[in-house]
């Protein structure tokens, strides 16, 4: 979670919403990426998926299903449903996002009769570290 | 949704899941695709997605305001949750989803309060043609 809290950082440094996440395999970090939406046009690089694609990416396989995903802010609906198509086996999450979030508010979408595979979803860890880089990004913006 | 239904033809000779996407603004279309998840190794790489992505790149701007979707299937949950994001104006899609989509089904995204944008939707033009490409693609993996 360290890492992917740095990663955050670096994205609040790039003017983006603070959000980090990694992908573990074996031990060994394989993808690590901060949210890049605005600085790519592109809604849909957050950090999650950023981070599924580069892993995707090294093993040549759809499915991380011996991956884990850290992530410093609960997944919103589109990186949660992403999460459970690439079979991440455990998601780790520090933050969460009642206003955004899709795994543990709003859709809830590792229950839902759509939803073909579950991660084990760990909450918390890194929770204080990750809202106080929301808080002074958001914070920043309005001063 | 002829030019959605000719990407998602496309799909099915890939040997994809044969699904189209195009995205159309003031009546020229900017952005088509379909769907190329086993291509490129990417769970996200739905046509819908690779669509939005394209129109965001083409008006280098996040958001899709003044943009409508086509699209031969119900999209999924994490598509339903891209299309908010991209702030798409008007969504039509050809054939129902229960199993995996997200718009009339499952979470039905739209609906939801941590959606804070949906779009216009309408459904069923090009049913009957688009189900048909997707009945025959399983038929064919199966035989």
């Amino acid at each position: 979670m360290d890492i992917a809290l740095a990663e955050a950082a670096g994205a609040a440094a790039r003017g983006e919403v603070p959000v980090g996440a990694v992908v573990v395999a074996d031990g060994a970090v394989i993808a690590r990426a901060g949210n890049r939406t605005r600085e790519l046009n592109d809604v849909t690089a957050h950090a999650e998926i950023l981070a599924i694609r580069e892993a995707a990416s090294r093993l040549a396989a759809e499915r991380l299903t011996e991956c884990d995903l850290y992530v410093t802010l609960e997944p919103c609906t589109m990186c949660a449903s992403a999460i459970s198509f690439a079979r991440v086996r455990r998601l780790y999450f520090a933050a969460p996002d009642p206003k955004g979030g899709g795994v543990e508010h709003g859709v809830r979408f590792y229950a839902a009769p759509t939803c073909h595979h579950a991660p084990e979803v760990y909450s918390g860890i890194g929770e204080a570290a990750a809202a106080q880089l929301l808080r002074d990004f958001f914070a920043g913006r309005r001063g």
